[in-house]
């Protein structure tokens, strides 16, 4: 229920933006694994806000500590249990919040679904800040893949309808997925990047916020992964991918452009390379009725805009049920693409450890 | 695992393509619901095989026989079991197909994960054939949430690259849903149709198949379903619409679109109608934070054209290691999107059952 | 939620006595056992109804109908579905026990739950029938686990204050149990089951009922197995042992016998027995912080005596809300104990397979 | 899996003796709950270590500290995670016990799972700690029936061979499981407390232990919950009752006992008390085809002696396969089941919680 998921590799995320911590509980770490720490909070510092120029003053923030499942660093088969604390809350403007929701929010169904005691502040529970217990959780299923010769990696494939357009779903290997995780904004080719970035910045000097659409994908996934029907490829990860804020829409392989296609477009010849069964191409972008095809795994997911935005916006106070205008103030990415790259791949290696 | 889902209304779907039966077991039918016969055998025709002129001719087949859950008609409160007699296999090309795994179909993967006892006699656990019990979960489903004023419709919004333009996100009724799901071919726009009626036609005797995207709404569901973080609108709908084979992306509201857009456009403002808050636009599809907002519920699936067709086609034959080419004969579909269509309905109308 | 269990070797039961049918979807069978039909058949006589001199008449009823999950007796890997027929159901006297429930049953809290929709023909969904299915389940398990070298049985280990005491929980061995199981009253000791067999006749005699307790064992199981803290050896086959109808407790190794001890005596030292770190005695029942110990696992289940006889019994009637008087007509067993016993080791069967 | 249980409030426990903290995470709370802190703490104390004499002198260990889920005190609808330090933790006999494992504790059955990775300090994830972020859950568990009118308690019934024989299954009520609970020796009868005491002092000055039974009764739940077949009173208590360490048999009702009777004195006659269908006895403790009656739901569960004694016991080295002889040190409570009543309430409204 709500904010569980898998069984083989189980994690359970709690936390609010402004409680005193978020945090994951992570059932089925195998005992054994010495947690690679640096790796972890490389991977964190990705997500975490603050990034560019300053990206050394925020350097201690959002990193994980680690209250059970170990042994000096060493996993011992128990649930590890990882907290993030919640150091730079501001909550001041709590209140009008509750009574004036923000479009494109989750403050209104909150409401409708908690009644007055929902915790709208920052976004409560639907923050965007959940994102970081799931990205620990996504570090360690990334090492115990990374053991089993998987890499997952992650571009920005599009944003402010400019497209990264070098990404080649039958070629990939992990040293391009690693390249653009190296990468301060990871895109493959960074002329693309450079006008994105242009794109993010004026849209902040509008008061106002871009999408875009993020390409993730792991490689050296064996065939045969994936239950049928329900807990196949596709159900897994859309379902995870599905919890981070802000994703509206999820593609697999040539995806909606491929439903355009002719069948005999479409169907991806079977061929032979290196003496082991592939395809020629990828439109069925690594899955086959719900099952690994050995293939590199590949999914698009739409990001939206981010709702706050300075642009003034119609709400309805909630007491007077009165149309009011409101400009969202506070500190605001215009745009969470960038910071959402690496939290696909933690959706990613986390549904590939319940597939097994 | 697997072949179930859902914990408030729990299916468990069981069967294949050439075995004696498919079915599905419900847990969660509340007692004293007199089962819809009528209205279930309806909505199973939609999906059912033989459509079109001959629709009369194959009236009785994939017709439902309930095993459990009911007296006289009427739930008790015990799982509700049906079962759907495989009445029509032709098993002969199994061995051929073993060997030669067929592309775009789970064949291969199949073998990669069940190896030689693999059932791939008509697509086996991974055929079409499985949305006929998914089918008679989303007609209980469908039924319960009537009674609570909520009804389900879809169309086809894009086939061959035709769109079905007029459907309206945010004025969309119960009348307009049910008058396009009593059509033969069920779209909004009769001229529309007709246009991807002749594709169809066109892509069939050039031994082809085509795809498309269905968009399936709901309306009347109340504000403050769903359940943060993983099982929320978006994660349980994708989870289940993903188990549909041929399913290869999912949208909400205006997804990828949307992702192009600027904050200030994508973002809903609210609004007062009929006393009631809603939004002014519906780009956010029904769901804000995974929680449903009182306004249509609204997803698009992208369906890849039908990936039996009769064009020659390269495969690897399994014992040999070589390339060979194949025509895949048999009773196909050139195009399975009109009867997925009621399969979207189904899966949309389960979701909902697991989010109230 | 409700019939269904586990995850690695997953359950769906579905029925009522006199429904068309009960069955069981099983998921998690691996593809390529050939299910060993004689032996499942054989298993499921020893629960089924009409035992004694009339077992032959009754041969054919209650074999199971495998509807999917196999190709040619093979399993390919998707759910196992098998369905019982219910073909000897008399469902005359349904109105008179829907106003008066009768004691020791379920029909008033079925009332209270489902209302007047409840199924209370031959104790619907809660009825001893449900077992038949349940068995099937086990029987598969029971040939997965052999096939590991784990074998289970299980005796009367009580009944009407008459024990059968020849059980030794260190050296028990297969041979052992399987002697017991191939008796046509499963004890160890047959002096002590004829006068359990007079005792039987004594209260059938006098219309009246009696229980007793079941001893099951499994032997082979390696060390290792279960999870903590809430999938334990003990949790799990407690869950599963409860679902059978008339189960009132349970214990492991010296369980309530054990509370009565000191530490010194209840606590079993370990030895070395051929390489092999064992425990010289076996208090513990096999399980040691609900993790497998590699020594013979051990539970006990005490059976209630029939709650259906013959003698009049006051009810309260629900439309009058007065007492009355009742005697249970119809087919009851004097003593439901020696059919419970296989399902005492589908139980343990089902349990192991999801502790692996 | 392992450390989680429950769907509607659904639990998952993290931790180790000596890791950081313990915690526990519950799904299911519903916003708008202003938490009891005094009672909350009350309830944890009457488990914490350290009581009698002493009691005041530990007063603030073991207390939680809650990370999310709430807003000043109030719940809001998040997930409740609350975690408990572990301040008191020494490890230095850590190696020493790896090599040889303990008579009665999980560290054979740890190794033979987790390897050498095993966290055997202080019991590791099969500590009684464990049970300290279950009380936790127990607590707000209780606090939410309480407000539904439904009071839970318990006694030890039975230590040392020792009977606390006041308790009447029929009548007993929330005053009578109200002054147990307040006791600092929960018995109904303190004559008989006082001989239990004697003999915990008589088996402690021995080097040993003693072990015993505790009854555990709730009063005021309503008729009808439960889920048949699996999910029923008896096998969710069950569940939970064994993730309890040192449980090794529980009964509902006349249990054990009830196995010895003839049916037509262990059915439970029904009567009318005050307007309303109650049984004159209560011999089916409760609940009857897993479903509440109505009645006091009555289990009982054996505690086994604790298995730390300071007596000499014989275990095996690992590294030699030689046996040796250990006497286990430390801090040990010679009895165990006082601190495993409160356990045992938060058992049951966890349980109820999740059978609603």
């Amino acid at each position: 229920m709500s904010c569980s998921f898998g069984s083989k590799f189980k994690i359970t995320v709690f936390g609010q933006s402004h409680s005193e911590a978020t945090g994951v509980v992570i059932e089925g770490v195998p005992a054994g694994l010495r947690l690679d720490t640096d790796t972890v909070e490389a991977f964190l510092r990705r997500r975490a806000p603050g990034q560019g120029a300053h990206t050394t003053a925020r350097k201690e923030a959002d990193m994980p500590r680690i209250l059970s499942g170990t042994v000096d660093g060493v996993t011992c088969g128990a649930p590890l249990c990882a907290i993030i604390a919640n150091t730079n809350a501001h909550s001041g403007d709590y209140d009008a919040l509750k009574n004036r929701p923000r479009p494109g929010h989750a403050d209104f169904t909150a409401v409708a679904k908690h009644g007055a005691s929902a915790d709208l502040r920052g976004g409560g529970n639907f923050s965007g800040r959940m994102t970081a217990p799931l990205c620990f959780a996504g570090a360690v299923a990334k090492q115990l893949l990374a053991a089993q010769g998987i890499t997952i990696g992650a571009h920005i494939a599009r944003l402010a309808k400019i497209d990264d357009t070098a990404f080649d779903p039958v070629a990939v290997d992990a040293a391009t997925l690693n390249a653009a995780a190296e990468k301060a904004f990871p895109v493959l080719d960074d002329g693309a990047g450079e006008a994105m970035l242009a794109a993010i910045a004026d849209a902040k000097a509008a008061g106002d916020s871009v999408g875009g659409v993020i390409e993730c994908a792991a490689v050296g996934v064996p065939a045969g992964w994936g239950e049928p029907i329900f807990d196949g490829v596709e159900n897994m990860i859309s379902h995870l991918v599905f919890g981070i804020p802000a994703v509206k829409g999820i593609e697999f392989g040539s995806g909606f452009v491929g439903a355009d296609l002719y069948g005999s477009e479409n169907n991806d010849p079977f061929t032979v390379r290196d003496g082991r069964i592939v395809t020629a191409s990828n439109h069925h972008g690594g899955a086959l009725g719900g099952i690994t095809s050995g293939m590199p795994l590949v999914f698009r997911a739409a990001i939206k805009p981010t709702p706050s935005i300075a642009k003034p916006q119609t709400t309805v106070n909630l007491q007077t049920m009165r149309e009011e205008t409101i400009a969202v103030g506070g500190r605001h990415d215009p745009c969470i693409v960038p910071r959402a790259v690496p939290c696909m791949e933690a959706a990613m290696a986390i549904a590939l450890m319940n597939l097994r």
